[in-house]
């Protein structure tokens, strides 16, 4: 079988390296070039040791490119806002990509622009593009040209609240999502908030990350459930590397107990090979899905408040683990390819 | 001045520590003795180093004392249940209690033994029973004999949330709780889930602790503000040592802004000594109060839901700073003797 | 390809878990039964969540086999002194065994049992019992019945200092190995000493494995340099899950300079597919190596004290990697089989 | 009783802060002026909520002072080289200097400059500098108008080796020190290496720091001892606030048992308020010192290998508490002043 080639803008972020462990071990795809403008010049090994062995690429700076080099599939794993100009020439190119970043994840450029304080550049490829989520949009990423990666708080959000939407169970004004992250969740660039004496020891809201991945997740739990959605979104920042834990709040507004709500959710998953129902009594910690592409959920009841805890790793299904899957998709490998791994323990 | 002396029954699990810590440098009280039943025998100082040069006293048994030793006041540290033989022989003699378990903190004590799976050996002295929150329950204390020293959580949850309730702003019915524990909440005595490699790296739901302190926050409330308070309460744990981060969701329902509801904060705790109300924009974090008598409360705002953020060490005003801050009012002392500590940096 | 079949005595510590998971990865193998006295009746995926859909067997006690099953390879993991009977057992019976207490590490059965306070039971099988290093003693492991698994401590002093004794370019009289390590080392049973809040925030000496894992270094080490070593061997613990960090202090004892020493560490390693020599002025840490069956090594001089920087993983090159490496060379697979894991990262 | 009138040159650094804290509860000072390039014109207590109600005083750029405000000694917690105009200025004012820098810790310029890769611009004060670790110089800092405070690393050692050399028990040529040290120790300013999820389970040398102290440590020990000594000391860093632990190998050269080590050592230190020499058996953990100004040395031996464990807090007894120890002496206070505290636990 000859390999499909991909390139990767951005390698040497959380989510790059990630992203780059996981398509060393796909059968089915080669990494032909990746980006790093702090460390352009250095073998990619270099930067990460682990990688010794593994991959002998060099980090090129985008500048060095005349032309980003042919591949069939790009991941640009860049900041907001800085990919577009590639993303353009790209798709312009017959190029397909998943973005990372929120460029895409918005039907309204205007939503977009205020939250992230920016110019949309590329309005004409906002209707194409595709949320990146294979349990709700499996059959509209297969075709995409433009997959934009969810948010990792949103993808959490999301997975754990549709079923409870589509099936009218709870109130869809008041939802209450309160997040735990680990700290790569803020990316690599070194900051007095992530300075390790800072976090370590501490826990605090993180703000910015509310006011972008709430909206985010009320435009796509409003369009997949066909009725506005309103979230109180709080994301906290804990003293852990990877994983994220969210409990949702949300009211009952039909008659159900555990079993039931927890019904709801088998249903909706049935079959689907990356997310987890929790059996009645038991709720996922950080440790079920790290380093892992799974989501787990599980749910309990306080009278009429139904809790649904979800734990996923913010860099696998979060970020670099969707990324592939949605890459498997639209490329006809099979969705669990190279996204086996079952995590590592303690 | 002759210094009022005191005892402590259970001073090697954690609150003891730092019980004995606070009450070491309090220049009006004497601590004559205290007990452990697993370090019996051995200096106070070889079990806390720290402590070497500050306290020369030696662990006794509880059954190493024909009669507990005279004292003006005793504190209890051991846990829920255990403690009722020694605080009715002791207050029968006259002697004034600080107890830190949940022994008298529910007036109904029906409610108690179905929380706590235990039959009140002791219901006589329930309805006498205060509750220790200086900041609602002060002029009772000074003259209580038998103070139930509050939960960690509760006390973080119920000053985040009295001055709402008193106020009218927000429905009283849907408060959600959501906490984040620092590891030393769960006790001294070693388990697999307090095992380094377990809680490291993870994060996780304490389903026990929501049971107890959940109640417990519902009746103080509902005594304190005069209507019945409905509360879901979903404590976490964290690897962190100390401190508690608690976001509360409640639900406005008079019209108001985040100064508005910051004022209701304001005037309620104006003059407190260890109540902290942030500046509009601001809100806490863990490092905030971490070993120190503070608690610390933020505002923010979604829509009509109302974000109160409240931080506090669980080991101090969650547990033996406030059973000081207790004593003080019950022996004339001035409320922040002992109590001053500004915390350490990072 | 027929699979050939193993068992696991002991499967719910750190590194019973640690193997299962590498053996599940495994193409040449399956994994019959696992035995377990503290979740014996359990599915191991109740126990480790993340083995769900990755593993159906049940946790077994001992006693609930009349006789252990049929297989060609056993691997006890269970501690020092009690595995003793059933391997006596199945090597009577011709099946090969692994075992990683220390119980075969001694050639003077008078030296084990001074240094583990035990009786020997099984004096006849130690003549026979090779030491599991497979870059020191590769073709004694193939053949073996009775392979005794290394010490993760010992692991790295061992591949950190032999080629320096080798080459007779150090006194083999005066090495000092300074260890930190996860606490992961410690085992998964819950104790005072590695209950979270008194190891976190922490370092300090762990004098056990000091008096344990000193003897067998220098057993080895003289043995395999052919000269007696003298090694002070200092373990401490900090607060990370998982990894060993070991610096070594050696004092040259012929004219070398830093390149001089590296180069007869590369010609020792030479071809070694999970011994890594680091380049001149790059030093290994523990997240060069965590998760990974890898050691890494680094060199550094100070005038004439020679510093070797040697990082493992405890639970995989230190303890059930290794094991799997010994078992590839008993059964005669690639001996890298199921043991390119490229590790994690952050 | 008036008090005496301090500054502080960089107070928002760790150093900064944690001076800040302990001066705040000296009876006998008055903190005037704080100084920080980074926070200018902000209050101290936003910079550090804890502050709030203790200190009043706004951080202001020193740029802002047309003359440095008059004070009685200044302390200048500001990087090795950047202090040494203020210093000039200072002690040509007959004001006096406790300076955190490298600047004066060394009696050879040449050394100094070839360390720290810059010209000395003050050579003309550094006969007259006192070295500030009041156990081994307190009769000359009494007298000092200005005291070199000494590299936390440093301290450890030098207190963990000089009674061994002065009594001529050790080698003074072959010492070795392996030092453990907490993530405040490299300062207050992002980087990558300190990055949470860099840092964080995770340990690697710091080869900085060795460069630096190391040779300090050889010019301290020999001018104190009377004899050359030659020191390997290796800094590493592990994943926990504050706190360093450091392992010091001697050889002994004369007879002696661990008793007899122990002896020389509380000898040495009979008296010294901030010494503690362990008991037999004993060997100190970073939480025995931690917040404290006291350095707590154990004993233990391996052969002719003496082992000496040194414990203390980096940025106490390592930094800021030493420098109020030496202010005590320079300003005639009790020399415990303000450094009474007993830490804190867990």
């Amino acid at each position: 079988m000859t390999r499909k080639s991909v390139g990767i803008l951005g390698a040497t972020g959380y989510t790059g390296a990630e992203l780059l462990r996981i398509l060393l071990g796909h059968p089915g795809v080669s990494v032909e070039w990746l980006t790093s403008e702090k460390f352009a010049g250095r073998k990619i090994s270099d930067v990460f040791p682990g990688l010794r062995g593994f991959c002998g690429l060099e980090c090129r700076s985008v500048s060095s490119f005349k032309d980003l080099p042919e591949v069939e599939l790009v991941f640009s794993c860049l900041p907001h806002g800085t990919a577009m100009h590639f993303t353009g020439r790209l798709l312009d190119n017959g190029v397909r990509v998943i973005d990372f970043s929120a460029d895409f994840r918005f039907k309204d450029p205007a939503l977009y622009e205020g939250l992230y304080k920016a110019k949309h550049r590329l309005p004409q490829y906002i209707s194409d593009a595709v949320y990146g989520i294979p349990e709700i949009f499996r059959e509209d990423i297969r075709g995409a040209h433009l997959v934009a990666n969810p948010g990792c708080y949103a993808t959490g959000v999301i997975l754990g609240v549709l079923p409870l939407l589509k099936e009218g169970l709870v109130d869809e004004n008041s939802i209450i999502a309160d997040a735990k992250s680990g700290e790569s969740g803020a990316g690599r660039a070194p900051s007095l908030d992530h300075h390790f004496p800072e976090s370590n020891e501490n826990a605090r809201l993180n703000p910015g990350a509310a006011s972008h991945q709430g909206p985010e997740m009320e435009e796509v739990l409003s369009s997949a459930a066909g009725k506005r959605a309103g979230v109180t979104f709080v994301p906290h920042n804990i003293p852990v590397n990877r994983g994220i834990l969210t409990t949702v709040y949300t009211k009952l507004k039909s008659e159900a107990d555990t079993a039931g709500v927890l019904k709801a959710f088998e249903d909706f998953y049935k079959g689907e090979p990356f997310v987890r129902v929790c059996s009645e009594g038991r709720l996922p910690d950080i440790k079920d899905t790290r380093y892992t592409n799974s989501c787990s959920i599980g749910v309990t009841m306080n009278r009429d408040a139904v809790l649904t805890v979800v734990s996923l790793d913010n860099l696998v299904k979060g970020a670099s683990g969707q990324a592939v899957q949605n890459m498997n998709l639209m490329l006809g490998f099979p969705e669990t390819e190279a996204l086996g791994f079952q995590g590592m323990f303690p």
